[in-house]
């Protein structure tokens, strides 16, 4: 099989796992208070150029959810996109870890909130007891259909919610690979742009198994670390995630790796250009085939998810920092010759 | 420093190590259900000798929470000792899985549960909506204070709480320096005796950052993976998780590992078999040796825990499966010369 | 002022005041055992002409969360109309009730759900661990624009619903109200048609503070009773609640004071047919009449709510079991005389 | 049959019954805006003394929970009696609404807490993520054995919880019984002591089914309001509960009633002066008799509660606002002729 799932079955770069090995000596002191992990807001904050507090989870739902429930109580409401990972793929974690607040959803083309819409629906909340009030926005970068947000665009929508008293959160799962399709630093794409809080991907990036939550506001941070341990998040021998988080800035792995999975993933767009059912912009490809390619694909060994409804006749290639170039090979030649 | 506060400042094991390492090729399918999570049932089965579902999460916090809110609902009520690590050191995870559920505590030496005191504890509960309703037993294994319960008396404890509906549940975040110091089977430590689900603690014995939650009835699973996912405890990248699992069972190493603790432990217990203040079982050294002694100690680089309430002048020292033996000599030495 | 803004600002019926003053003698057992409570099940059997098990709480909203935290879990999630009233109205009870269950929203005209909107959005739910399960679908009756469901359009959604596992909640809030529009019974409306568990509403049509949630099938009624207590929910001198809703049933005040609540709002409708934004069906009538007239209509001393979002020149008029005939004639004038 | 179960068997005052019919006419506007509504804080601020926000819910589980949740994050913990309503006869409801806290137990005689006994068990809390933090004391005023805290005891309570950066809520389910009791002021048994937040009981003491919370810091109330709206606790016509409080407070019903259950009690007490299990003080009558004379006062047609454990021998007397003189005749000549 040529995997094109998703970048969650790629493995683990070198860098991180030595990282680990590295790290097995000794004893060390539990629970995020070892000499590694407490090198974290130093080695992001000068990654990022501004004060950070950084938390280490398991997962980026985990890191989504503790990140929500810190800046929106049980009776606020966070604004996100209809086809957000946190709506469709969490089985509703964002509102077991904030106690049941809700999700209010907002459309657009390329799973991406416009201003206008973001406005459009924050109109419909009323300041009274008997609705949830907004407190949070979360957009997701690069999106669930490989759209990217600009600083600008960022920028537009943080006005908004901020106006509103609401904070910012980025769903930032393949953070570094929107990063690099931009010529834009970290910061602009974050803290400039008036990102509250992100979930910083690791995992799919070439990680192992954490994740972080960057606050960009140490006030933020509140009852953060009651939460990460009450939900079973806080590492129990903690410097094995966070080296992890260490290598992963400090060794440029982040934007190595992206920059193959992106450059991988423009290689198969313009294989079939015609059948782009989004602009490409990331590491992950749409393309319109009708259902009988789709199977034609699938039973060449390609293993890549159709999307959207039944019937659409979509499909969705995600390249990672490790597909094989035949892999890619392989399914540039299956798109170029066309099919019905 | 010499540690002996926790076994979890210690180590990975090398063979847990090398499993993760070995299955760092190659695309696997995500989230549980690639080739090594999937013999996770298989080989915990043979280890207990009988059917079981096997699920990784990250954490013993978050095992025994994921445990507790599959048997127990809102409502329900877990009996468990004042001194229970789920009462006492998780933040009041188990409330915030179980959706509120109440822990009800009972006292006892050793941080044990007697047959007798869970009766008296349970009379105290009516069969009305007025009152939370007993729906779990929580026992740790070995407990908080280092004691272990035998096949015997788990058998006596579940007899009481099956005949009231309750399921019982085992925190066993040192189940293997528990099971090593009996001379007895999982099996009988486990489902023989009335165990429903165990929170199988492979961290503090030589892992990294992957429990397991086994259930011994298939029907007791009930919707434990929806609150999995939910909770943001499904691993993506599911198999560096599952093979260090599996490389515990596997390579025996978690005997090894914990016959090795308990072995140090016993050579502290020997060298001031006067200061004991509970009888020594397993890998955790309870001493009455006065604050005197307690600061000396300090000085002198021991890194331990002063135990109980302020002024108690109880220590504990944990020997972990990579305490150095050189660490263990000092110690012993610095005890057996003695004196407040 | 001249109240047409919900029927929740009416006076209590005299048969209902009278029945709280009659029970107001003696003794009587606590929590919903007295005499009174104990009648419910079968009152309320006979009006529906089935079993059923009959519930008072304090609230629609509390009626509608309970039911629906009886038949939904945390990780399911309830299909129902965006402009639901447990959508928009109840800030979040219901997930707060449900320990974090979504709402998921289906679109339509009237706030009425189709049976083919309610099959479409099923498709897009998948039988993983990832996503929300469909559990429960929630339908308004009347709605909350006024239009009701037939027996047969009930029918269709049920089949629909039942087909997935789901559970079908009617918050009938205005129930009274749909009911005596249609020539059906009480029974063609619920569980003949495959209603499952209703909130039957009573305060608005001329009750106090008392509603009732109904199961048409005791076997769902679970663990109710527990959450009702849990949630504060159980009256601690529960006869004055559970007279409220015998009498309710019992003199046939229900069915006056929604027949007459209907008749008025279908006076208004004649008065400026033209204007009508909804088909009148029940006690709500939606005029579309731009923003002038609404701000004229104000200072002619109607209280009433401008409807939809703002600028959609909308209104709504309520009429209530005791809107003065004076102010109905007041704003049938106001109304045909039109125009700014 | 003769009750003395519960001062919650009574019926509803005359006076509040007749504010309730006085309001019956005209609209109001609803959910607590009402003319009656807005007059809450006036007449509760005469009452005590001071600036109060008040809000009506509908029981004393409710008030209690929703005053909790308002002062006790999650992850924090209430101290309270072993006995106290919130922990034994509320099935978790206060877990329910602050999102899963724990009460944390206080024993000692009377369901009392002394301060020697409070400060004691607060130094088990450290102050870090692995346990729950102490955020709230709970007092109940009258006991559930029937005790009063003077002004000066609550002070002594009220600094150390202070002090540790806890609130202080009273649960004065009986509030008026423990007020009568007293040579004391309203305000000397609230905010002067030291109380942040009072749930203020009506019901017991001769309303119908409306309890108040009682902020005594207005930046306290925070968030209270969406949390009782999203508990369902914020009533539709709101007039109904409102003037039931104002009537209780207004006509001096509250003292009134207050005094006559708390002489009716005395009566029963100086029946058997020997058999008191507690001192009287307030409307409960506790008595240590034996399991024989317990029965033979129930074939006498008393009805009570036995108390505590079975087999203790002890049962409880309640005496009501309204409780018929000849019952208490009755009991008293059938506890002074004595028995076994």
């Amino acid at each position: 099989m040529r995997y094109f799932k998703s970048d969650n079955t790629a493995t683990v770069s070198e860098e991180i796992l030595q990282a680990i090995v590295d790290a097995n000596s000794g004893a060390a002191v539990p629970y995020g208070t070892d000499r590694w992990s407490e090198r974290l807001n130093t080695v992001f904050g000068e990654f990022f150029g501004t004060e950070v507090r950084v938390f280490a989870v398991s997962s980026g739902t985990a890191a989504n959810s503790l990140a929500l429930a810190t800046v929106c109580p049980p009776w606020g409401t966070v604004l996100t996109h209809a086809e957000a990972h946190i709506e469709r793929d969490e089985c509703g974690a964002p509102e077991f870890f904030t106690g049941g607040a809700k999700l209010s959803l907002v459309t657009g083309p390329g799973a991406k909130i416009s201003a206008a819409d973001l406005a459009a629906r924050l109109d419909w909340f009323e300041p009274h007891v008997h609705g949830v009030q907004p407190r949070a926005l979360s957009i997701t970068q690069a999106t669930e259909r490989g759209a990217i947000y600009t600083p600008a665009e960022i920028a537009a929508l943080a006005k908004i919610a901020h106006a509103r008293g609401m904070r910012v959160h980025m769903d930032g799962a393949r953070f570094a690979n929107a990063l690099v399709a931009q010529k834009v630093s970290p910061a602009d794409l974050t803290w400039k742009s008036g990102v509250d809080v992100l979930s910083f991907g690791v995992i799919k990036n070439g990680g192992m198994n954490a994740e972080a939550v960057v606050f960009f506001d140490p006030a933020l941070v509140a009852d953060f670390e009651f939460r990460r341990k009450r939900a079973g998040q806080l590492f129990c021998k903690g410097r094995y995630a966070s080296v992890q988080l260490l290598a992963y800035v400090e060794t440029g792995v982040w934007r190595r790796n992206a920059e193959r999975a992106n450059a991988l993933a423009a290689r198969i767009a313009a294989a079939a250009p015609a059948l782009l059912s989004e602009p490409l912009a990331t590491n992950q490809v749409f393309m319109k085939m009708g259902q009988q390619r789709i199977d034609a694909l699938g039973q060449q060994g390609f293993a890549f998810y159709p999307w959207g409804p039944v019937g659409s006749g979509e499909g969705r290639f995600v390249c990672s920092w490790d597909t094989p170039e035949e892999d890619v090979d392989a399914l540039c030649a299956a798109l170029s010759t066309g099919g019905t």
